[in-house]
């Protein structure tokens, strides 16, 4: 009885990868993953599914429009759309069983019914870490992150990256200094400066009904530059003595001062003073990251540092620094920008072992021997001509055949044949272990 | 403002693990994807979300009642409840460009909204592989497989398992041949034999309506005990003309003989006619894997041979054979048993460096020195006493501290701690990256 065929298909926003993608994919976030665990990140793994008045405690705002929220029996769920609300649950949750500071890496995927738009994904991986201290955590927390950054992309592949480095505790202090009030909306207009030049700027800051002299010392405040050290010798010169502002001044140079004591070149980061990332969460250090080779793609790794991670869930204070990747949306630009160039193998294996004819115990032989060296490794079992296996090869693009014909059991020398050239080897299992191993 | 604070917890047979259970999870699903991966199999990522139209194509049973199902703007949703149907919708799919047989591993979490009881959990990770072929699909991969699951359970660090094997053409046909009609119900009385003896599955199966002679042939034949070669000339001698019991006898012992050439010793595999694995999928080999030192598990590694993968998606017929490893609730089963007695450390780090004064320059130097080296290393760079510092290191379990004071950057000669002999050494970083990098 013939079944009614259903169209295979997934729903929009929710990608998949095809193999030579997908082992692309797992390289860039097993690098990840090496690297939060090289600086002693320890791994936390919280359900996909939430209570729903857990995962919105905070409730409000963008984000839950975009929850994917529903009931199962009597129980109200929701996927969760960040790492950072299950953390917060999780460390209150389990305080008396963690010690602080507690370092966690957490690397899942994460859920935003979003408008479905090119790069935009409706299910991607979070890569984050979040050193967490109980009642207070030192500054130099602060700038070991951006070591981690730096080590993380350098292993990436990338050389030309900029960790851009702000303080919340200065903006906030420059602003009530110069007598801003909307530091939100402002901060959204100076983040436009790049795109609209100086005069747009300082006209729309007008519109917003900032005074000529606010508008003046925001524009000696984001003129600011140079190396990080004249942009805090610039700081220091704005002689502002409110109180916010002197602290933020302090923890920045104090971030940039440790940041080169992990070993991060002047080249790899910079004080930017016009980020910000959002207003309601972080309230010191921040971060953006820019891949400078592929602008366009935005901040690939941000975050900072905040007072109080859980205090929707416990009184108690936990002050924390973080960071997150972004990876599925950051593999999807690096991919579509042409990054992955050499990434032409749809397999792992190294070695695919042909039998000529119908006798493939020797084959199996073979394969056992490579495998135990470590050599990742197949047998072509399936019948066909000589043609049809030697094209699984070069389809997945397995790099060596070895070809097992009646000669080549007599004699225990095979053929090793390299795909990409076409030479042909002859060579017992263990030269070829030798030579490919 | 003080918060209206959210009592922290996750849903019921939602589980997630503190740090130490967490690192020693990690490290099973590490092995079992390094095993998956050394045999050739290509990961694939499919969305855990997936539409209900496809993802319930073949409809009915009692899965569907567990379904997590939902709607979101017009879109009826379900989350994934196995990884072999997401498999067959992805092979559907993608047909022209995967290459056949097509070796595909998948670890992720599905989603069952079971009953909750201890040690069933409604979110658990499934560690899946199978061999698809286009049409059809050498018996050959079907002694592959238990050689991979072999290799997978040493590695994992069992010595004693028994991997049962059966052969559901050799079951149809047998009971064909004795006339058994509802071999479903038969096999299920035949399953509780270990349990009930094999007085009471005969008066079962005499209920159930089965003749005199048909119960005769049926003791007959869950008696065939013995060696594999023993099973296999036990069933030759039922002498049993009816074709698929043929064919399933030539299969067996096929799969018998090349489980052998891929090394897997007699010890740990058995023909077991007991086993069936429910009745609507599979049409060959079966698969069942016991620890013989923790039987009350059951089946830790089951799976099978199926005719047709994806015939709800596509006319393409599509042979396969899998096995599956229920990560979660082995897991905790193992836990439960006692399996990880050595696991004490909550924490991957290896190194805490610890400053005695606010001086942590020397601290960071040292710790980028070890890292380089590949060992993972902290600074405590939080304030307070000596003993308070030494403290974190040994409730995380982290074997070695590093001292750093006045003396130890003066003379570039470190204290190195072990924290479970108590051993202090005078090293250099250099000594201390030889003797435990």
């Amino acid at each position: 009885m013939a079944n009614q065929i259903v169209k295979p298909s997934t729903l929009p926003g929710f990608i998949e990868w095809l193999p030579a993608d997908q082992i692309a994919f797992n390289k860039m976030m097993d690098t990840i993953r090496k690297n939060y665990e090289k600086y002693g990140f320890i791994p936390v793994d919280t359900p996909v599914i939430e209570k729903s008045e857990v995962l919105l405690a905070k409730g409000g705002g963008e984000t839950e429009k975009q929850i994917y929220r529903f009931t199962k029996g009597d129980s109200d769920l929701s996927l969760r759309f960040d790492l950072t609300v299950p953390l917060a649950r999780f460390v209150a949750q389990h305080m008396n069983e963690l010690n602080f500071p507690f370092r966690r890496y957490q690397i899942g995927k994460v859920y935003r019914g979003e408008r479905n738009q090119k790069g935009r994904f409706r299910e991607f991986y979070q890569c984050d870490i979040d050193i967490i201290g109980n009642g207070k955590l030192s500054i130099i927390n602060d700038a070991e992150i951006p070591s981690i950054i730096y080590s993380t992309f350098t292993d990436l592949g990338f050389d030309s990256f900029t960790i851009h480095i702000n303080n919340r505790k200065v903006l906030n202090g420059f602003f009530d200094a110069a007598g801003v009030e909307n530091k939100m909306e402002t901060l959204r207009i100076i983040d436009k400066l790049d795109k609209i030049g100086i005069e747009a700027v300082k006209n729309e800051l007008k519109e917003l009904g900032l005074s000529d002299g606010a508008i003046e010392r925001i524009e000696q405040f984001i003129n600011i530059s140079g190396s990080s050290d004249e942009v805090l010798e610039g700081l220091k010169n704005l002689n502002i003595q409110n109180e916010e502002f002197v602290l933020g001044l302090q923890e920045l140079s104090k971030v940039v001062y440790y940041i080169r004591q992990f070993g991060v070149p002047d080249k790899n980061f910079m004080i930017d003073l016009k980020i910000a990332r959002g207003l309601d969460y972080y309230t010191g250090t921040v971060y953006e990251t820019i891949l400078n080779d592929y602008p366009g793609i935005g901040s690939v790794c941000s975050g900072g540092r905040y007072d109080n991670l859980a205090e929707y869930y416990t009184a108690q204070k936990l002050p924390g620094v973080g960071i997150s990747i972004g990876l599925s949306r950051l593999f999807y630009q690096l991919k579509e920008a042409g990054f992955f160039k050499e990434s032409t193998s749809s397999t792992l294996t190294k070695v695919l072992v042909v039998p000529m004819d119908e006798n493939v115990s020797y084959s199996i032989k073979v394969s056992n021997e490579l495998k135990k060296a470590g050599i990742i490794t197949e047998v072509y079992f399936e019948e066909g001509k000589f043609a049809k296996k030697l094209n699984y090869a070069n389809k997945l693009g397995i790099p060596y055949v070895i070809i097992i014909g009646e000669d080549e059991i007599a004699s225990n020398v095979l053929t090793l044949k390299n795909m990409s050239t076409g030479e042909q080897l002859k060579l017992t299992v263990e030269e070829i272990i030798n030579k490919i191993g």
